[in-house]
Formats: C-alpha cells, structure tokens, sequence
C-alpha cells in the first residue's frame, strides 16, 4: 500500500435527504482526524462549488458544532444538480477540476449523492487516471430512493421509510375517530421506483397500516383501484390507500398527469396543477361522494430528521468514514455501500465495496415478489427487510424544545503557499 | 362537601389532537383509582355513544394497555360532532340522557372538546340540574386550535406547535440546499384563529424560521404579498412563506376560494379543489417564474405524537384528573383550563376552572399585538408565551421503532342490577 499525502475534498450533490450529513460528517471527521489527508475541503453545492473555486475549509469549524451535522437534515455543504458532460465530447470541466486539484493539492475525492452522483464521481476518476493525476475517488451514496445498485440499502432510505411508516399510523388513528365514512389518500415520492410507498406497510406491524398500496413497479387502473376502494369503504366505512407519485397506467401515464393534461385554466389563467394524492381524492370524492382527505407528504418525508431512524445515522456515518478509511488505505474508484443479513431476526450490516461503474446511473426498483399478486398490498419479504433497518431513536440535540441544527461558519479555503 | 357516588362516564368529541388521549386517560385513571365513583363508563364517539346505549366499560380494560392512552393520538374512545339542540325547543335528546344516567347510575359526566364540547356539556348540567337530577359536569378542554376563552391555552395546541415549528425547521433546511432560487409555501390548520400558523414564527428562534407569516386575524392582500415575496426572493433567492388555511381579504373571502370560485372541471369533470397553499404556489409561480413549492401540513399537525410536547402532555393529564378530583370534592359545571405565569424565563403552569357559560360557543383569536405592523409576522410576544409550551419530549414507547399505540377492548358496559 503506497501512502498518499494530500489534501481531500468532499461534495453533496441531488435532492437532500435526513441523514446525508451523516455520512458527509463520518467523511469530514475521519478524514480531520487523519495523518495522511493534510487538508479537507467541503464543495459549495457539489461540484459547482469546485468548479467555482468556492471550496471552505473543513478544519476552520468548531468540532463540537460540526459534530451537529450528524444530526442536520438536508445538504449542510450546499447541493446541486449538475451533471457533468462526457469527457470525450467536452472536456472543459474536467480540465477545470484537474486544476482545482493541483492548486489545492487535491488527492482525495468524496462524492455524497444518488445516481448521479456517483456518475459524476466515475467520470471524474477515470478522467484522472487517463491523465495521470494520481487521486482517489470515492461515492458515498445517498438517496431516500433507496434505489442504488449493488447495495443492500442506500443511507437516507430508513429515516424516510420510518417518517413515512409512524406518519401512516398517525394518520390512520386519526381517520378513524368519526362514525361517518372517510377515506384517505396519501402520497409518498417515488418517481419509479416504490421504495418509499411500500414503507407504509410498515404501520402494518402494529395494525394501524393501509388497505391498499400502489407503486411504480406495477401499472395502476382507475377503475379498478376505484372499485376496490368502493368495496373496502362499503365495508368498514373507512379506507386509507398509500400511493407513489410515480403510479402510471398501463400505457406509461402517470395518473398525476391525468389531471393536468386536459386541465382548464382557473379565474387568474393558472393551470391547477395538483399531486397524484390530490387527483385521486377529487376523483374518488366524485365517484362515491364520501369524505376524501388527499394528503401529500411532499418535502416532509425527506428531511424529517426529528424521526430519523438511528440505525440510519449510524450506518450513514459508517459509509462515510469507510470511503475515507479505504481510500486512505489504496482504494479508488468504488462507491461504499452495504452487505446485510436477516437470519432468525438477527440483522448484520457490513461495509461492501462496489465499483462506481456498475452503481451510475442504474436504477434498482421494488422486487417484484414482493408486491402482492393482486398489485395493492406489499408482502412479509419487504417487511423483513426493512423493519431492521428504521429501528432506534434520534440523538439529536435539542434546543429550546426544537432540533439543535449545525450552523456552520463556512469559511473559504486558501490552497497552500 | 356531599360526598357523591355513582358512576361516571366520559366521552370525547370534536377534532382530535395528539394528546386529547391524555386528557381522558387522567381522567379515567384518576376516576378508576376512586373509592367514590362506582364504576367508569367510555362513550363510543362522544355523545352519540349515550344517545344511542354504546358505552364501554373502562374497568375492563388492563391498566397497563390503558396507560399507553396517555401517548397515543386521535381520540381512543371515538368521536362526533353532534351538536345537541336548544333543550327550549327539542328536549328529546336531554330526555334519553337523563334515562341513560339513571340506568347506569351516572352521576359523573366528562367531556373532553373543544367549543361545541363545553356547549354540549353546559347544555347537560344546566338541564340536569333544572331536573333535579343530582349530578356533576365538568369539561375537560381539547384543541389545537388554542381558541377556548379563559384558559391560558389549550391542551393539544403546544403539540401541534412543536411539530409545525420543527417541521418549519427542517423544510427550511430542505428548501436552502440548492443555489437555484426556491419558494417554499407551506399551510397550516386555522380556519378564524392564527395561533397554530403562528407557531411556526419558533422556528426563528434557532435561526431557521419563515420570512413571512400570515395569520386570519389580518386581511390578507394578495397584490401586497406578491409583492413582498418578489422583494425577498429578488434579495436572498430563497423565500419560506407560512400562511393560516383562514386567510382571507378584505371582503372576506377565503383565499382557498379564489381558486375554487371560478374554477373549470378536468377531463373528468371533476373540480379541481385546491387549499390555500397549492392556490398561492401556483399563483407565485406564475408571478415570478420561479420554483415554487406548495406543502400543506394537514391531518399530520393534529396527531403527530412521535414529536408531542412532555409539557402539553403532562398538562393534558393533569386537566383530566382535575376534572375528577374536582367534581368528586362537589364541583359542577366547570371547565378545567390553565393559568400561568412567565417570569423572568420561569414558567408556571396551575389548574383554574372556568364557568362553562363563558367557554361556550367563544372563540380566542391571536391577540393583534402580537402581531407585526406589516401583519406578515408574528413578535417576541408570542415567542415568550409559546416556547415554554412546546418543552419536552414525549416518552412515547415504540416496539419496532415505530410508535406503540393503544388498543383498547371495548368491552360493552352492563348496567348495575
């Protein structure tokens, strides 16, 4: 094992989620704590931030206020949606980036994001290597999606799927408490892939769960979804459906578009543009003249760190200082990910190792199996998997009855004389 | 003092909150631990259930399932909102009342609600009383939206508070994460009253808090708003709106309605129904052209018990086993509420009973001074009442990592031989 001395830079890119700071912070920390990293830099919003020469110097920060990010929902260095071009048709930012690594003495890259991200960290590694700057790249992922290959789970996903899940039973509690009918439609994201909807099924454990859940994996019928809803309500005078805003019919619409497509303007000439929730509550309201409450959990579900999932956190860290620790020791080019086991309810979380190629831009959906086979409920297979993971409660600081969130200085990096 | 014996019943009406549950449990409990009360009956959804001869024995219940009352949200015993008519006019419900209490010789009546509940429970002692009918009524109050009269504030609105400023909190994080611009529209429940919106105004305190509040106790103008978030987005490129689903202008009319009004049918042919915050989301967006999010907080702010206040619930319970300590010792036709004191930083929380006559059908707005002069946000003064509210952290057991919630048997009361 060579040992590479030099300076490491760390970015946060795509949509946030409760705990990558996590992760970004096991990252920082580690790499703070090291003999070998001589300088860590965070990126202003991902990689425009170095592309930008707006770096900041991690080492400037109080630890025990960074030490807060563990803890800090959303992307405390900045975010960004950037994606960066193929190197053989454009290689300007490439270009760009070689010379951000030089002037800093850049030999370390962490990159904290979803697919995306973990595509702009391959083109970056392998556009070093092709130039012979000698570097480590590392993706530390990040997606409440839960949809990155090779991974057991992507960090983020648990803390979502346990906000989602007690959200569920919440609400459930509080559908039920009149003697008149009531129906409840909730929407949780989830463009394609139905990860975050099937955790609904969770508040199923303790009883208090839905009747019917749809994803993306499975096309959606109006009609049908219509009568089976009309039988439950018809029933038990109650209903609750959890639904994916990435539900779609069987020729590709999504439903939330049913609504939009031929949509007449209101007195102000605005579209009315309403979520698949919304869509579906109106429709329902119509078709059986109930009480319909449409309820989306928009922006909620992704940075309620106040319910996060411990394990989360812990495992989200892990990933962080894993990359680090690996790539201190001579690894490059693998985005860290998880190797679980669920044996007699045992659960054994490992750091695995994955190359970055076969995780960029690869979409890992909801198995299949376990989707019931009338296509609205969600199986056993899908609760064994993830009840282990949204298991033990927050440590966060709080402060006057509210989070104690990280507020960081931020102060600008100088490269060295 | 007459000492009194017979049976009470308690039953709970109206909108639930996180900790109506509380209430009800110190009432039960403390009604149960009695050597003077008989026996302990639950109505199955408020009053409805003595209408109609559906009570349950709360004896039969095990004590220790019936302690998780004390965490769980939404009102166990079931709810109504059956409004008891003027006694002068139609008497035949009072008569089956009346017929009910001595069939189960009750000589103890609770109810746990808001206004309607206090109007209900007024109603009943004043017609027991001018029937001779030797019995004690005492209102346990309830609601989020902290608009009884007389009492300092209401069980269940420092709950809803907590989660409206900590979900403030952690959107406010989510929305900032891009240098892209973004407008974060979020509505919270108050259809006369700001008190709930205006609870977002704690999340400034830790820094992370909206640039603007909007409460129905001032007209809102839609042309002036636009305006002033225009002016913030043009400055700061981010700009975090809370506004009451009551807004409403000068001429009264609810803003919710502006788009509803004048509002075109889909390809269904169904309204496209939207709340406060979709309208003005989409009203920005055409205004501005820029990213703008609509989130509406919905049934999550009322039973959202995962991020309960100890304080709220500890004051819940208290009220409860006031009311019962306090009709045992020869009180009637009170209502149990609050008064405090915040001195110096130091808050003090004691029982004060209030007349029913009072409470009924009155409703408590946000006092104007608390207030800005730009009727946009909210001051100091509200902070300083609030905050002390909203301490603690509820020792909410989980099983799973997800709340544990109670189930009750319901087993149906018999009345004595």
């Amino acid at each position: 094992m060579s040992i590479l001395k030099g300076a490491a830079v760390i970015g946060q890119s795509g949509g946030p989620s409760s705990v990558i700071n996590a992760s970004a912070y096991g990252a920082i920390k580690t790499a703070l704590d090291s003999d070998v990293i001589t300088n860590v830099y965070g990126m202003c919003n991902g990689i425009r931030g170095l592309l930008d020469d707006n770096l900041i110097d991690m080492a400037k920060e109080d630890p025990d206020e960074l030490a807060l990010m563990k803890y800090t929902p959303s992307s405390a260095l900045g975010s960004c949606r950037y994606k960066l071009k193929d190197p053989d048709e454009d290689d300007t930012d490439y270009k760009t980036i070689l010379e951000m690594f030089k002037k800093y003495d850049i030999r370390y890259f962490f990159y904290n994001g979803g697919n995306d991200s973990m595509d702009t960290c391959n083109k970056i590694s392998k556009f070093m290597l092709k130039n012979g700057y000698e570097c480590r790249c590392m993706g530390i992922p990040k997606t409440i999606d839960n949809d990155l290959a090779g991974t057991d789970h992507c960090p983020g996903f648990a803390s979502a799927a346990k906000y989602i899940a007690t959200s569920v039973m919440e609400v459930y509690h509080d559908s039920r408490v009149y003697d008149t009918g009531m129906i409840t439609i909730m929407e949780c994201m989830g463009r394609h892939a139905g990860w975050l909807t099937a955790s609904a099924a969770l508040a199923n454990v303790g009883g208090n769960g839905p009747d019917l859940i749809y994803v993306p994996e499975v096309d959606f019928d109006l009609d049908s979804f219509t009568a089976k809803v009309k039988e439950i309500y018809a029933r038990q005078k109650k209903c609750f459906v959890v639904v994916s805003e990435g539900i779609h019919d069987k020729e590709g619409t999504f439903i939330a578009e049913y609504a939009n497509k031929n949509m007449a303007k209101d007195s102000f000439g605005h579209a009315q543009l309403g979520g698949t929730a919304a869509f579906l509550a109106n429709y329902i309201k119509e078709q059986t003249g109930a009480k319909v409450r449409g309820i989306e959990l928009s922006l909620l579900q992704r940075c309620a760190a106040h319910c996060a999932s411990q394990t989360d956190i812990d495992e989200s860290f892990a990933s962080g200082k894993a990359a680090v620790d690996n790539a201190i020791a001579g690894v490059t080019d693998k985005m860290v990910g998880f190797e679980c086991t669920r044996e007699n309810g045992k659960y054994t979380c490992n750091i695995k190792l994955f190359p970055l190629t076969i995780v960029a831009n690869t979409e890992k959906k909801l198995p299949l199996e376990w989707i019931n086979e009338t296509g609205d409920g969600i199986n056993q297979g899908f609760i064994d998997y993830a009840l282990p993971l949204i298991q033990g409660e927050t440590k966060l600081t709080k402060e006057n009855g509210l989070p104690r969130f990280v507020h960081l200085k931020k102060i600008k990096a100088e490269p060295k004389a």
